[in-house]
């Protein structure tokens, strides 16, 4: 699991019938205090978080839990955004991400 | 999951029954808004996006994905091409890709 | 599973259910003896470990790890604090976390 | 799922029972047309495609992909030689491995 | 899978209690034929073959994997010692490691 900032939507006509309807979005991992960039970009879908791009993210990459999250006992999934960062800490310091 | 550039077909006369019939592709991991590569090339099954060499991709990279994706209750596989992106938007920019 | 550094605490309002009253935190991988960086942050629970920033822990990054230790069938997880080091030896140096 | 070149074998006496008699690979993954190295030396099983050092091989790394080759419902395995490439192939170029 | 070299013990004297009388053990990747080190220090567990600190390793990192290794059904765990390497070969060259 890890931390990462919403960067773009992705759009797909043609994509697996399970994919249908689910909003997918471009995520960049991102190194907590510093807010800086620590990975490759990545795709994540946003099932129900309602997350857009600026926002920073908890990300999932386990394809059990992304199917539990969709409420779906099948379908083709890995990564999926779990919640939305509201601030880090550490210590006496505070990051705000929202 | 992540999206790639399609890069080439590898052929392979001896391998797993399974893979048998199977579009066995390379592919590259790219930067969604920039469209620069973002990692290592990897392999991926079409099964059934008819994808061809510079169409960018969803890749989804976990064994039982695939398996669902390609109606099989068994057989050895893990990425797969899921589906072929149109474009990458962030704000008020966009990126084409089909 | 790799031992790790807690780096941050991190608080989300807006999250999966099953995540509900769980404590979220930054690790940051280290190298054993030396006790330098060696791998980009990441998020783990720390679902009875009681582990703070500062202390080096235990991860094991598998799903159906963490949901056996949270003592659920189901739930969206992926990585976890097991246990809070107290010394790496090799030959006869030993390097004292806790 | 990635292409990798066959570099050595790998010898233990000393292994799993699961493991007894199975030819054990040291693999460097491969950057298709170009066939340079494009990743760290990793160890796979070869259950049934008489590889050797030299051949440019499929590499699936699922434990559950493994099993299934193996026809075994039990063991620990997770990297497995799927196949043998014959060649890659882009556009009008052509890259022969074998 | 990947061969790894021992590099020292970890000790914890809080962790989840099936961790507990396990031989956890840090290791480090490394590259086959050359013997230099190939990925960051990782933590394996060591359930039956009692390696040292300077063994060459065979590591499988699969949750499966481990928890067949170690004749448990269930217990958080990923990373296992499934062997000791004597040597690895490649055409008329051989590195010993044991």
């Amino acid at each position: 699991m890890f931390i990462a900032k919403v960067v773009g939507n992705v759009w797909a006509t043609r994509k697996h019938p399970s994919l249908e309807g689910k909003k997918l979005m471009l995520i960049c991992p991102v190194d907590g205090m510093k807010g800086t960039r620590s990975g490759p970009v990545q795709l994540a879908i946003d099932h129900s978080m309602d997350a857009g791009p600026g926002d920073t993210v908890l990300i999932i990459d386990e394809g059990s839990s992304c199917r539990q999250m969709m409420g779906a006992g099948k379908g083709p999934t890995r990564t999926i955004i779990a919640g939305i960062v509201d601030s880090v800490s550490a210590g006496n310091k505070t990051k705000k991400y929202h």
